[in-house]
Order: C-alpha cells, then structure tokens, then sequence
C-alpha cells in the first residue's frame, strides 16, 4: 500500500507492507484526512518524528474482531492506552503514560492506504453527517476540551487569540456553548468565519483589551500571543493554553501572581462531545476546508497547508 | 518621627513628619515588624520603589474615628482598596486595580514609628495571641490564600518546593489543613521545621520524584525551580506559583500542555483563615524567627535578613 513518509524534513510517498492488525485491534481504510498544524511541526523534527502522520481521520471499517464493525464508517480517538493503568481507569487514557499516539508517538498514522486502531478507540460517524464534517471530529474534540476542563457560565465573555484553525474551532464551540466571543487574530478573512458564527472580531489590533476577561483562550502557539493573552485575562481570571505546542517560551510570572491568574495547558478531548457538536450544525467545520487533496499528493498538500491564510487542507483517498 | 528609607539600593533611617491621618484612617504605632522577600526585592529597586518599606506588622492603634478601636492590638490588610469598584463589592479589595499597597505601592509602610491604614482594613489580634505570633498573620494570609483558591481535598499529598520563609509557613498550613506535604529545599535546618510539622523532607534531591503530584506549590521563586515543580506534577494536576514574583522566567509549556496542567497564580490572602490558625497554635512560627533587632538598627538588619540561612528577621520599635 501507498502511506505518506515524514523523513528529514521531507514529505515522500512510500510502499509498504499491509499493516499487521493485532488481537483488539481493527483495519481501517481512511477516505478523508487532515492535516494539523502538528503534522508540520513533525515535518519540521519535532518529537524527533520519522514515519507515517495523520491522525486526523474519518475511514472504514475493512477487518475487525467484532463483526459488527465490519463496513461501518468511524472516526478514532488518537491515543492507544495501556487500559490497565490508573489513568486508564479513570477514563483519562488520554494521558496514559504508556500510550502511543496515532500518527505522533510510536503508531502509524492515518496518511496512508490503510491504518490500524484499537476497536475501543473507534467511534462511529452518525449517518447524517458527511465525511467533510465527521473529519473535524478530533480537532474539535480538542476544542471541546477546554468545556471538560473548565466551567465557563452561559453567558460569559471570552477571549479567543488566534485565528488558526483551532482557534475558528474553539470560537465557534465556545459561540455554540452559550458564551459571548471576542476574538482576536491577524487575518480578517479567517476571522469572517467567526464573525458569522456571532463572534466579535477584531483583526491587527493595535492595542487589545487589557484586564478584561474572565476567560481567555491562547490559540496563537507563539510567545508572543502568550503574554497578550495574560495582559487581557482579568485578576483571578482563568487563561486556557490551546496551542499546537509553543515549546519554551519567556513568560513573566509576576502579573499570573499578583493577578491570581490560573493558567490550564488543553490538549485532546473526547470524541463524544464532538459528533454530538457536528450533529447539531452550529458549527460550520466546512468553511475552514482551504483545500482538497488525493493522498498521492501529500508533498504537495503539506506545502499547501503550511501557506499563509490556508486553514485545513483534506487529502483524500480515493477509490483504486 | 524614625522611618526606614529605602534609595538607590540603600537602607537609611530618616526624620519623618508624623504621618497626616485622613478621614477614616487609623494612626498606629508598630510594635512588631518582620522583613518579607518583597522588602528585599524593594531595596534592589523592584517596582521602581523608593520610601518607607514594611506590610507586616503588628501594632497599637494610637488615633482613629472610632474611639473602640483606640488602645487595641491589630494587624492590618496590606491592600488599601477604593472600596467602590467591582472588585471591593466582591469582597477581593485585594485585586482592585485603584488599590495602593502598604510599604509596597504608594502608601508609606510599617517600618516606622506610626503608620496609617484604613480602619476596614484592621483585624483585632487575640489576647492569646503574643506580638511574635501575631506578626506572621500577613505572611501565613499568603499561605492560607492557597486553600481559598483551590479545593485539596483532606488526605491528598501536596509537593512544596522551596525552603525558604513561605515554603515553611505553606508547608505548615498544608500539614494543618490535614494533607500530606513532601517538602523539597536546600537546607536541612530550615527543613526540619517541616518534619517536626509532620512533612516528608528532601534536602538537596539530585533527583525529584517526575510526575507523582496531583497538588504542587512552587515557592522556589527560581526559574529552575518552577521547571522542577512542572514535572513533579502529575497529568491534569495543579501547580500553584507561591512565589516572591519570579519575573520572566522560560517556561516549557510543552509539557504543561501535553499534561494539561493547571497553574495558579497565587498571592495575598484574607486575613481571617491565618489569625484562626495562629490561634491553635498549630503553626509552629517562633522556628521561623532568626533575628530580633531594634528599628534603629534597619540597616543591619536587612543585611541580615539577605544571609543564606536566615529565615525571618523581626524588627522592634521599643518604647522611647
């Protein structure tokens, strides 16, 4: 089969074997992909990567040991947890110590003909919603954290910085969630996506809101967008770090002290919240689709993604 | 009247005016007062200050409105709030933005023989309670601020990372909340204060415990100690900057986020929770006094208070 190769900061297309499906485990030929600011920063060595990314998915179902599993279309939750460990027990294999993670820690990942997952990380995509949709579900799964981690009243206001892809993606969750969004960022175009969601945007501000936040989410992944974020978050105010990894960054502890600031570092979520989210239409994942792809393209469609202005890129699998 | 002054990064005693008591104001002469980290920080020009030093303390009150409180022995709150905003109607004065901040931000400190402070802001001490206890209310406010912030559940077990005057007095009020503390530092003899208290201690660990903690408090004040307590935590746990300000530090936030850790700024605390404590008697502060010199001899004891080793350093103002 075909799968994509991230080598020395290079995008290949390389055969391979079949993958094995071990026991538990299913075989799944993705049909739609995308690619995540994360698999540009693998490009770039981070994690030392080398292999096969993507672990944004939506596929069938080709092998499995559970016979019903056979032809449904599922999305995967990225994380193969131990399920023995106390953090498996609680539910939160997400943080597994001896996980890997699909397409990122020591698991090939989804740009390829086929790809493996447990059967329990597989969850299966309402009939109602189409590919181009049900693909989302694990970045906005991501969004959809930040409501697991934290409890933002109905009605508040928050704070987005940034808008990447993620950033539209929190928005749009947060707008679905009940809760007023201010939400800054550097393309206006981007920013429309939000503005029609109900959002107020404010694009190359000058000078932002100082101290007037309860919430404010950081979706910027640079040091700079970091500190803004602090000086907008009101004193016992609560600052979610959502960020493809900003790495070592210089932050001045001194206002997160004597404001009383509560920093909360977000990364995956549950898949759940967000198909539920996709049913329900209030959030328009379509107009973030920038580009369209055959997997035989991948180099390409990674140059593509990592352009300025272009959200998420898709690379699809068609039928051979 | 004596007043201490610091200018330039020098430690004078200067003639004073007797302070001017505005409407509402009590006039207090300080019996006791203790050198914190801040007034050592102040004297090397943090803040930009220059002025009467000194928030800790405990006093007469000589004049006020209210002919009650005349004669009595208080302590009072640091913070000198507008009373008006939405911050003091909230009942955290402590973060109102017009606040001025005793021996701190625009408001002449305790370190001098009278000083001023609203009347609102002053708590009777309990006759049980002796001048040397009675000192540290402000400095163990800070303290207890940790358990008016989050929620430790009774029974958990807490990282307290640092050694130096806060890390004891928060490693004390863990112990007497009902947690376990493992109290981490550098000096064995500061740290036995801790194990008489009840805490596991390490001295000069060449390797801490990765990843153990749901609840770690940093009072290192140290860049390379908030690094230390960052992977002490566990995933999803919470790590609460008690620090003397660290300024800009390099923060990872790699793991913090990958972790989904949270960090919460913590700073000044209500005066009540530390007075209740100090009442039974189960924070164990006269082990944390080092030095007892006259006001006159300020300067001395500054230098004092700066030596490796040394805990609190308590200035007198004996009767003239």
């Amino acid at each position: 089969m075909i799968a994509v190769q991230l080598e020395g900061g290079r995008v290949a297309l390389r055969k391979r074997a079949r993958p094995r499906r071990p026991p538990g485990f299913a075989l799944i030929r993705p049909r739609l992909m995308g690619i995540c600011n994360t698999d540009l920063e693998l490009r770039r060595g981070y994690y030392g990567f080398s292999g096969t990314p993507g672990h944004e998915f939506v596929g069938e179902v080709v092998e499995a040991d559970t016979p019903a599993l056979i032809g449904k279309r599922v999305v995967g939750e990225i994380n193969l947890a131990c399920n023995a460990c106390d953090w498996c027990r609680r539910g939160l294999g997400r943080h597994c110590p001896r996980r890997t993670v699909l397409g990122i820690v020591r698991h090939p990942g989804a740009m390829a003909e086929l790809l493996t997952l447990p059967e329990v990380n597989l969850r299966e995509v309402p009939k109602a919603l189409p590919d181009e949709a049900a693909v989302f579900t694990e970045p906005l799964a991501a969004a959809c954290e930040i409501l697991d981690q934290t409890r933002i009243p109905r009605g508040a206001e928050v704070a987005v910085l940034g808008d990447g892809k993620l950033g539209l993606l929190v928005a749009q969750t947060l707008l679905a969630h009940g809760v007023g969004v201010f939400h800054a960022g550097r393309h206006a175009a981007k920013l429309a996506i939000s503005k029609r969601a109900g959002a107020e945007v404010v694009a190359h501000a000058r000078k932002l809101p100082r101290a007037r936040f309860d919430w404010v989410v950081d979706a910027t992944g640079s040091a700079a967008g970091l500190r803004e974020a602090v000086s907008m978050t009101r004193p016992r105010g609560t600052l979610i770090l959502k960020s493809t990894v900003h790495g070592a960054v210089e932050l001045d502890t001194a206002p997160v002290i004597v404001h009383e600031i509560t920093l909360v570092g977000s990364r995956c979520g549950r898949f759940e919240p967000a198909l539920r989210l996709l049913r329900t239409g209030r959030v328009d994942v379509g107009a973030l689709v920038s580009d369209r792809l055959p997997l035989e393209e991948a180099p390409r469609a990674f140059d593509r993604a990592a352009e300025r202005g272009v959200l998420k890129v898709l690379l699809e699998n068609g039928p051979r």
